[in-house]
């Protein structure tokens, strides 16, 4: 019985959310900011990645980050050490961030000028993938060490997400993790989605990351 | 302001929940049912710890697993492997388990006379820390891939537990994982988590996690 209480607000809920993502992304689209949502597992290296994006963009784009954590501010700090806007936003509990809570950043956004904005989502699987937060696109990072057979547990996350990173593609050797099935996987989920094995730490793979990004906002600000 | 509503919903869901929990775990005590709640990240490694929790107890106990996932059975045709009970259930999309839910395969447990039961719940740090299952204790797993500062950054997942293991130690010598700040990074939420390093590919630490179990088991059966 309460399960079925949940549903009925999650779906007036999500049809708010719906109309302030899609005002959010229109707002966006006119200031030329690009927005991409960042979702993962905890641990799969978002902030690494992140970090070594940054240093690798930042003479091209003026890059912000909003850090979305349950109460802490671990990875902001990581962040503002790179030199980009970090922007921490708290979820105070929350398992995820919707379009209200992602434009709480808005303005700084637009106050720094930002062209390049991340959102580092909440490590979870599950809820994010469930709420548009106004992103112009979705993107997720899987790592070897969760293992290939994700996108069969967790359909949602992989079905939103427009690329998938495969990271931490160095310790390939100690886990057993067959790339090819995991690539098969995900297209089962979203035949669209563009897989990209990485490596954050050493930066193996990284530039074909960085080529779709830099084609993405070329596309959105054009 | 649809954030709120998600709130007020919650808090009444919680009241339900929390009754629903003690019932069952009045019932469970009743039959000599010891019930575990294991939680984790997605791909930390809860399949693999259980398979290898069962091949070594399973002459003492026995066991029966119920396998939460969303919408898929990967993990309960694993289970079913090796000759435990396996108990599937669905959560239809939803990212945690409850009493009501996890109620669904008490019947199960009774039919087949299960001694130790383990609720394997829906990969994700957020959530299901906020549901008390009707289960004895709480356990997680977290694995040296994700990193040490996990304790920091899901605050409620590492307060609830009485126990974390800290899985896929063989691959400590290819991350940065520090070991002694971790445990001391869950003392900081639960001063009184017992702590337990362990490999469950290749069986490294497991026995005190076993003898964690029997002394459990011994207690909540006297």
């Amino acid at each position: 019985m309460s399960t079925i209480r949940v549903i009925e607000v999650k779906q007036s809920i999500f049809a708010d959310n719906d109309k302030t993502a899609a005002a959010m992304r229109q707002e966006l689209k006119e200031r030329g900011i690009y927005l991409l949502n960042l979702m993962s597992s905890p641990g799969s290296g978002k902030t690494t990645t992140l970090k070594r994006t940054i240093a690798a963009l930042k003479d091209e784009y003026k890059i912000g980050v909003m850090e979305a954590d349950i109460d802490s501010d671990v990875d902001a700090l990581a962040i503002s050490e790179t030199g980009a806007k970090a922007i921490q936003l708290h979820t105070m509990g929350m398992c995820h961030m919707d379009a209200a809570m992602t434009r709480q950043g808005f303005d700084q956004l637009i106050d720094n000028e930002i062209e390049l904005a991340i959102l580092e989502n909440i490590g979870n699987l599950v809820c994010p993938a469930e709420f548009d937060t106004g992103a112009v696109k979705n993107a997720m990072i899987l790592s070897v060490p969760e293992g290939h057979d994700k996108p069969l547990k967790y359909p949602l996350m992989f079905q939103v997400c427009d690329v998938v990173l495969i990271n931490k593609m160095d310790v390939l050797p100690v886990f057993d993790f067959d790339l090819e099935k995991c690539t098969e996987y995900i297209h089962m989920r979203n035949p669209n989605a563009v897989v990209i094995p990485i490596c954050a730490k050493t930066g193996e793979g990284m530039d074909a990351w960085y080529d779709w990004l830099r084609d993405q906002i070329k596309e959105w600000r054009s």
